[in-house]
């Protein structure tokens, strides 16, 4: 087994990367949600001042890596490396970003699960001695996903209770050799997995088998328990989501259920917000990670805590043509005060 | 710097791991064109057997991830991660295939450079001990290709002349720590480059500048001459973007033309096979790398090859927006008889 690897599908980072800096930026409805307070930074107008939704997001990413930089005292001449993904057909919200920011680029594609996999990528480039520094970044709109995935907003469409809300906004974080903040110490990268689910609404009964079969992956090859994490938060689920990965990761004999949570879940009140299910979209995992996450993390409110992200990877084209739903998570574990 | 980085974009793989093995497979249009001999398996119906182009297209790759494992005397099982992406909104052709294949799996997109940016991401798994092997593949196919990004082919449109014409086909790469074959001893990781074209049938004229920047990154880097290479092979720019890279290059006082071709321009009789600028699309450099240059690096006729995938990173929504065509090149040098 190649000597950094641990179990079957885990990677050991022995010289833990620090996570030295983050930003958040979110649309209104997630600035008037639960988390405001954490974000760095609410855009009133979902146009950002652009002509289209989809050049908003692009904005909203470019705003999240230059602040992550400013905030981490680097230029960007001193990122070797950016890892960055989006929802958006041949992700041209992180290309254009590539474009106006001129580092050296790899454009990642693992839906909601993008941020955790550009973590995964990013913390071996850096432990590799690779790179001193990337940064690692996500996206989502809620207009520009709902036209693309969905159908024109213009129709007004009813959407079913079990449904999620793509969350506008983006989120980065400048990983660095060297530094102060949390470590990632192990990564976990998921397989596709796909029970059968063909209503592109039910994403997270979709994407559970993924999250469940990963998180069981990463105790297994770590050989920790579930209550080593202070917190295991999955990136999206919502509500329906997280009851069926509580029950399948059960099945292995494992209880998550006193230390889980889903990043879906807790950005919006989904009652008041009319958010049905929850949030969903890159956006959600990456603003609730750099915004929330690490911010506690920073307070000591989390200690150990095992951030998965689950994408559901599915096209209107796979589904028009009677598919179900493809689904993979990574898993990315992140500690404060680790003893080397 | 970090400590496996040569100058600002590359890295050098101290223990430059080892292709053991690759596989093509190809449509009938590419199976009569002047590789054919080279190619693993030529299918004679580009439905291969399937519903849709789609499906078609996730198959081909399948075959080809499948087939690179068996000629290399290993198991799915014993391969730690794959890493692949096509051109399809959402990687659905790659997607269906990680489902099929069960191996943890990373999503890339980089459009048409996706062949390079995978072996990039691969070999820098495999040095740095967190993979002993992992599978590269990329895949296109031009009925699928046509109808998302340009019009339905029922409706016969016509093409203009300095257009390129999307392959069928699908390539895989097995890398490995140890074994035999040819190596990847240095990756070049581009940057976005976007001079202004506008027009979504010129890519050769949009890609260039991203193909030129690269090179001349890899050559400062390394501090070799072009002339190292037995080969500087480009993927896809095709006749019009041949000629513009030439150019570039020669700006920053280098001369490439004596080793230098592209992978669009020798995989169709563009005359006789109406192909017009030559080919394109993910599995046109997957193909032509894992299907002639690697057969003939085993032949010996190339022992240094710099393989040089080109991507635009354009999407159909951005060209309605008015915007230009962002496009970037990843290149990775390969190499017989290697002295370490």
């Amino acid at each position: 087994m190649a000597k950094r690897k641990v179990g079957q599908q885990t990677i050991k980072l022995e010289s833990a990367p620090y996570i030295i800096s983050s930003y958040s930026i979110v649309g209104p409805k997630e600035g008037s949600g639960p988390l405001l307070k954490y974000f760095d930074s609410i855009v009133q107008d979902d146009y950002f001042g652009e002509e289209s939704w989809e050049k908003a997001e692009s904005k909203m990413m470019i705003e999240a890596i230059k602040y992550s930089i400013k905030n981490s005292n680097l230029g960007i001449e001193n990122i070797d490396f950016l890892l960055a993904g989006d929802l958006l057909n041949q992700l041209i919200s992180s290309n254009f970003a590539a474009r106006a920011l001129q580092i050296p680029f790899f454009g990642l594609y693992g839906a909601c699960s993008t941020m955790a996999e550009s973590l995964s990528l990013g913390s071996v480039l850096i432990d590799g001695g690779y790179a001193d520094k990337v940064v690692c970044s996500t996206s989502s709109h809620f207009s520009s996903a709902e036209r693309q995935y969905r159908s024109p907003l213009e129709q007004g469409g009813q959407r079913p209770l079990y449904s999620q809300w793509t969350v506008t906004g983006a989120g980065a974080t400048v990983l660095s050799d060297i530094g102060e903040g949390p470590r990632i110490t192990y990564i976990t990268t998921g397989k596709v997995m796909d029970f059968g689910i063909k209503d592109a609404n039910n994403m997270g009964a979709a994407m559970a088998p993924a999250a469940a079969d990963t998180i069981i992956a990463h105790l297994n090859d770590t050989g920790r328990q579930a209550t080593y994490y202070d917190l295991i938060i999955t990136g999206d689920l919502a509500k329906v989501g997280m009851d069926i990965t509580i029950e399948l990761v059960k099945t292995k004999g494992y209880n998550i259920e006193s230390v889980y949570n889903d990043c879906g879940s807790i950005i919006f009140d989904n009652k008041k917000q009319d958010t049905h299910s929850g949030g969903s979209g890159c956006g959600c995992s990456a603003v609730v990670l750099n915004g929330y996450l690490l911010k506690e993390m920073k307070k000591r409110t989390f200690n150990k805590i095992l951030f998965v992200g689950t994408g559901a990877l599915l096209s209107p084209i796979s589904s028009f043509q009677g598919e179900s739903i493809p689904c993979i998570a990574h898993a990315v574990s992140i500690e404060n005060d680790l003893r080397v």
